[in-house]
């Protein structure tokens, strides 16, 4: 048996795909703060006008652009494997496939859209990108793509993580990004609160506001805001793994899959492996498709869909999707990429759809389901992406109960080597599953009760 | 151009290649504390007999059994890069390539052997090894592979490392290791020198001893040691790093190489790359073939060629090698690999023999080597594999100044992801190259210098 599934560069799709395309429901516009839709120029400053069309987009396949490819050369198409190893410990019937997106220079999916957005701003003439990272995986990812594109790399991070992952601010400074910690006395914002709370482990809200201020203020007009998940675009880029992986499966002699899994923060990684069968699922195909997150953080198993801002400040336009609120603090779980209060809005109009089926796991389930990955696939997950893995063996066992040969494909989105203290944790027994707090998310949830509702907002196409 | 040369699991090479088998003059043999010859029978105390007989055998070709191959498929064949951005920056004539290791789980070339070693040991009935770990690469590459074949591992690991690097013991426990501090009270040798100095900062001549007691004391007699380099055995499993590269370069349509590259501490990761091209030379290919090694520890460029032990303890038998003397203690390079007195008896001969042309470089010309291909390939590289990178940009220069087309292949080692403290320090301006303790050196070299020499050895055929 194969346990590689590799695809020669030549086969590399050269389109990625648009979900937007073909949701039954057309996808509803972001609301300015009148409440009307936010038009393309509003967004002109903060993004580059390419990557705006790109957003507003009702295409199905858009062109990868020959530049692009070329730096995704380095690491895709990414392996896809048999989970062989893992199948034999489960002693399941089903066949387990996961791509590696964690081959890549930065060790995660991440690079597939931060490659993309720094060609298009590069192509626009900017000569300069801002974001914001928590945890550091999004600014790691965004300044490898800016250090091989010769832009400059501007990296605000959330303080806490600053301090206590110094080896995340280390690999965006060997490529070369200026990452500072947030709230930082660079911007208006960041040294409003410095003032008033000097200590603040600071936030991704906060981060948020200095990486669009700085990119907004620049006088020279050459810098734009760079945003790792949520945003339509974003999620276009990651679909290459999932139409590598329809290629790769084909390959591998398998004429059907049955169930496709990803974890869920924003949702690019998720929409990443997913929306190429989402897809075929519109079209009639019999596939449960399972978007996983923390049950911490119950963006898609609690949430409403209602409009809210993207960011705690309140900085962005309202978007639709599901939300436990802007102001909601998840409890400190290891997967810090899924300690998000909403989701993407082409995942959440998925699921308003009935396209997916979200699930929702505690993270001692997931370290234990990550431990026996790495005892037998050999590959150390990050804590995120053992959100995919503990899903996979539930649906492995069933397959088993049921004695059905099930294909499931998931995405192994990252290594966890520099994210190791969850599994120390987990080993020393210390690791406990957070009840959720619910005063704090009725309470969160209130404050956007009056915000439009997406089926109420006054709607238009961009 | 394709960057990524791949090789499909069916073509895997299926025999490792024996340097021994044709050296122009046979390899000598280890001596005991008599100065005669080490008996393989005297080894098995500490190894398996079906790793003794590889370690003394003449075969040009070793079969590698399909039970490893079904673990190596993991991650290999590796992937053969065309180092094109690099070439692009460095505007070299030369066509630069390398194999990618940094893919294994435990990011470098270590399990190659980690695995083949284990697999003989389980073959062999052994349940349990035991080892020694510096910086941490090996210790986790043996816990890597003792995980996936249900054998128990321990590992002693230099107090120093122990206390400053917990993320490579994290990744051991994650593999289900155990890892202590050496010196650990669970040897004699540990407790000695814990009761003399109990705040040692420990070294890897102490962990070696208490490994090696740890696995000779065991009342069952089901442990055994295990070697991350310098052994012919080890080198041996390596060479499936070559081979996989020969059928490689042949796809990408080189019909000649002129230069192989790489870096060498006790030699294993440069016998892997270079040995299937040392016996093209053999047979009169005109290759140069570097051993690349830090200045701060000139084994193979300023070390005579003696017989040593292979660790300051004197617990090994006496090899045959270029040796800096057991006692001497390298300055503190970010390169923990590389920093060891000795090196492999099949480099140090094929050295004797005129076949290998060995170069020493300091540290700051290889981080800045090391970031300028993080900036152009992305990967970010170990502090080890950054001398060899540091050497094609020599060898690229020297090929544009003659403008020559060069054909340049090296091994890219493993990933810097978990040692980027060097980087921190070469980016802050405070990284800087020491001078080779020359008193030190003379000292140290002074105690081997009633040691046998190779050539005037009671040798024997094994």
């Amino acid at each position: 048996m194969t346990v590689k599934i590799l695809l020669e560069e030549k086969d590399i799709p050269r389109q990625w795909y648009n979900l937007g395309a073909d949701l039954p429901t057309p996808l509803q516009p972001p609301l300015g703060p009148d409440g009307n839709p936010v038009s393309p120029e509003m967004l002109a400053p903060v993004f580059p006008m390419n990557l705006i069309e790109q957003e507003v987009s009702a295409e199905r396949w858009i062109d990868i652009p020959e530049g692009i490819l070329d730096i995704l050369y380095r690491w895709r198409p990414s392996p896809l494997y048999r989970a062989k190893y893992f199948e034999e410990a489960l002693d399941t019937p089903a066949r387990i496939y996961y791509k590696n997106e964690g081959v890549s220079p930065a060790g995660s999916h991440k690079p597939n859209t931060a490659v993309s957005q720094a060609w298009y701003n590069k192509e626009f003439g900017i000569k300069r990108l801002c974001t914001e990272t928590g945890a550091g995986q999004w600014g790691s990812a965004l300044a490898f793509a800016c250090s091989l594109l010769g832009l400059e790399c501007k990296v605000f991070m959330v303080r806490i993580s600053f301090d206590q992952k110094p080896f995340r601010r280390l690999m965006m400074e060997t490529w070369g990004a200026n990452c500072v910690a947030s709230p930082s006395p660079e911007t208006k914002a960041g040294q409003k609160i410095l003032a008033e709370k000097p200590d603040t482990p600071g936030s991704l809200g906060i981060a948020i506001s200095e990486a669009i201020e700085a990119a907004v203020t620049d006088p020279g007009g050459k810098t734009r805001y760079s945003l790792g998940s949520v945003l339509n675009h974003v999620l276009l880029h990651q679909t290459i793994i999932g139409l590598e992986a329809k290629k790769q499966l084909e390959k591998a002699g398998e004429k059907q899959v049955d169930v496709v899994i990803g974890c869920a923060g924003g949702g690019s990684n998720f929409a990443g492996i997913a929306f190429p069968f989402v897809a075929d699922k519109i079209n009639g195909a019999d596939i449960s498709i399972i978007p996983t997150e923390p049950t911490t953080c119950p963006t898609m198993t609690r949430a409403p869909f209602s409009y809210d801002h993207g960011d705690t400040a309140r900085m962005t336009p309202l978007l639709p999707m599901h939300s436990l609120g802007h102001g909601f603090v998840p409890p400190p779980i290891h997967a810090g990429g899924l300690r998000y209060h909403g989701m993407a809005p082409l995942v959440s109009q998925a699921i308003v759809e009935g396209l997916l089926e979200p699930m929702a796991l505690h993270q001692l389930e997931c370290y234990e389901a990550a431990s026996l990955w790495a005892r037998t696939e050999g590959f150390i997950s990050a804590p995120e992406t053992s959100h995919a893995i503990a899903a996979v063996i539930r649906q492995a066992k069933q397959a088993k109960e049921e004695g059905k040969e099930k294909v499931i494909l998931f995405n192994w989105s990252g290594h966890g080597l520099m994210d190791l203290t969850g599994y120390q944790a987990y080993q020393e027994g210390k690791l406990i599953d957070y009840p959720l707090p619910e005063e704090e998310l009725q309470n969160s949830l209130k404050v956007i009760e009056n915000l439009p509702k997406p089926s109420t907002a006054k709607t238009g196409k961009w």
